[in-house]
């Protein structure tokens, strides 16, 4: 009997009305000034999103910096815009990080449904509360773009965003893809690979798994991998591990290349799967591809008879930590 | 019997000369003019270096980028410096960034024994040719050190080369650490963690396991892994995988305890081993770090009956890509 306790499923079916509102939270919202670097410092789920804006700003002059720590750069100034971003607003290295960047005179923009970061940040989007951080990415990701856009630091188009939403909303597709690769799975250890742009896509299929479904994964990227992790393959067995590639229509031809010819080459150590990523926008191939992974690791998690909701590992060690 | 045709052994031990040797190759280059950005492009080894220098000026005012891939960021302007790194001059991701930093009219230093870089860069410093280029990380990494040095870019004290060079010297520590770790290791999957300022030494470590010992491994950081990762333990097994810390004394007092509780709560279902850094500067705590895990994967080659030096695997898919 699957266990989903907490309704998972009925959140994740929400992810493309979440997008949707999402993208109205930063309404009015601009920064003003000279900016010529962005971070976003974040943890987790809310650090996945600062990813997501770096792979979507990829081509832009302004440089973006994820920062998963306690402190920002010294390289962060009165030019730098941070997002300061933590669901619950009390993520401890979040807070740190604030209150760094405050002293180094960033131009500041909170993400959080309330807590400290609620309370001492001057300039924060407010997102809704009761969700799971992970559940909430959308709410995470695009007040950030939403600010962007409305600083003229990014040209999001609403073609591009009405794509999204179309693609997303066909949730029916995600959901028997991704049973299929949980059923796939197994019990194996799933690897999944994508472009160095679309590692973020494949980060966020490994923490899936490690939250939802409660087990070890591990994601890495194309070139590099061809560089060291392919030469591990020599020893793996097909029953411990299964890998998954995530592939992008534009993914560069190179890259094309080397993800067959490893595949070739790996096929008789491990099994490989293949996603594509759908639609033209860059939104829509990112977010279809993070669809894709949530309900593998949803249904993975019923798969293996594992509340997908609940984090009782993470819980325990923040209550330690205190 | 152990198998060791190529003599890796004779390379590793060789590591101190190779740092002192390295360290004299940028005598007398420099760059002038304005830099307000650095990227290192390279791949594999390559990769690292970029990674360590990002990590040893992490209170630098002037970001690091290290780049992966077969372009460089729009960012890339004249005013910014990067080093084209690649052992054998022809790494078709590190060519290509090349030609982009060109084209972007960066300030352009290759590092390389020869290949095509060694021939199209005019800015050039050439290292000694015959290693493997993992094995050659120190040839990699003073040269970008030593031109920063020499363009008042970051102020490395003799003092602190002394130190390294005198931790590394003690060789003998280094392997019986390293031998020990392998045979802790045994047949399980190493998953290596450090702080997020140490990351790339986790990383080089798990790349070592992947070419010389020619199995899998993964790392991850502290604290992130807290918000993730270790929600995957509730489902692994101590005969599957094996944890290594590696801790350095400077280690913010949060990560230390995240450390701690970490260890306290996965040790049911994993074995944890810690590894610590020596010395005070950032030179010997990287590289002594750095150099525990390259006995560690090497051991772990001849452990399993494998000939640490050749990664066939690697070479193939090269051929295949031709």
């Amino acid at each position: 009997m699957p266990i989903d306790n907490s309704n998972m499923l009925k959140v994740l079916e929400d992810f493309p009305h979440q997008c949707r509102t999402a993208l109205e939270l930063a309404k009015g919202m601009a920064v003003s000034g000279k900016i010529d670097k962005i971070a976003v410092a974040g943890m987790g789920g809310s650090a996945v999103g600062g990813d997501l804006l770096k792979a979507y700003m990829h081509n832009s002059k302004v440089p973006v910096f994820v920062i998963r720590d306690y402190k920002v750069p010294n390289f962060v100034d009165e030019n730098t815009l941070v997002f300061t971003v933590s669901y619950s607003g009390n993520t401890e290295e979040t807070t740190a990080a604030f209150e760094d960047a405050l002293n180094k005179k960033a131009k500041i923009v909170a993400v959080t449904s309330g807590g400290k970061l609620g309370v001492v940040a001057k300039k924060a989007i407010k997102i809704p509360t009761g969700l799971q951080p992970r559940a909430a990415l959308g709410y995470l990701f695009f007040p950030m773009l939403g600010v962007l856009a409305n600083s003229g630091i990014v040209d999001v188009k609403g073609k591009e965003i009405e794509e999204m939403l179309d693609i997303l909303s066909k949730t029916d597709d995600f959901k028997t893809v991704g049973e299929r690769i949980a059923k796939k799975i197994g019990l194996r250890t799933p690897l999944i690979y994508a472009s160095e742009l679309f590692g973020a896509v494949a980060y966020r299929w490994k923490t899936q798994f490690n939250e939802n479904s409660k087990v070890a994964a591990f994601s890495h990227v194309f070139s590099e991998m061809n560089h060291n992790e392919i030469a591990g393959y020599q020893n793996i067995n097909k029953s411990d591990f299964i890998a998954i590639f995530i592939r992008d229509i534009q993914d560069n031809e190179r890259i094309k290349l080397r993800m067959d010819i490893t595949k070739e080459i790996i096929s008789s150590r491990i099994d490989v799967e293949e996603i594509f990523t759908r639609g033209d926008g860059m939104l829509s191939r990112m977010f279809s591809g993070i669809y894709y992974g949530d309900f593998a690791s949803y249904y993975l998690a019923l798969a293996n008879r594992v509340d997908p909701t609940p984090v009782t590992v993470i819980e325990n060690l923040k209550k330690k930590l205190k």
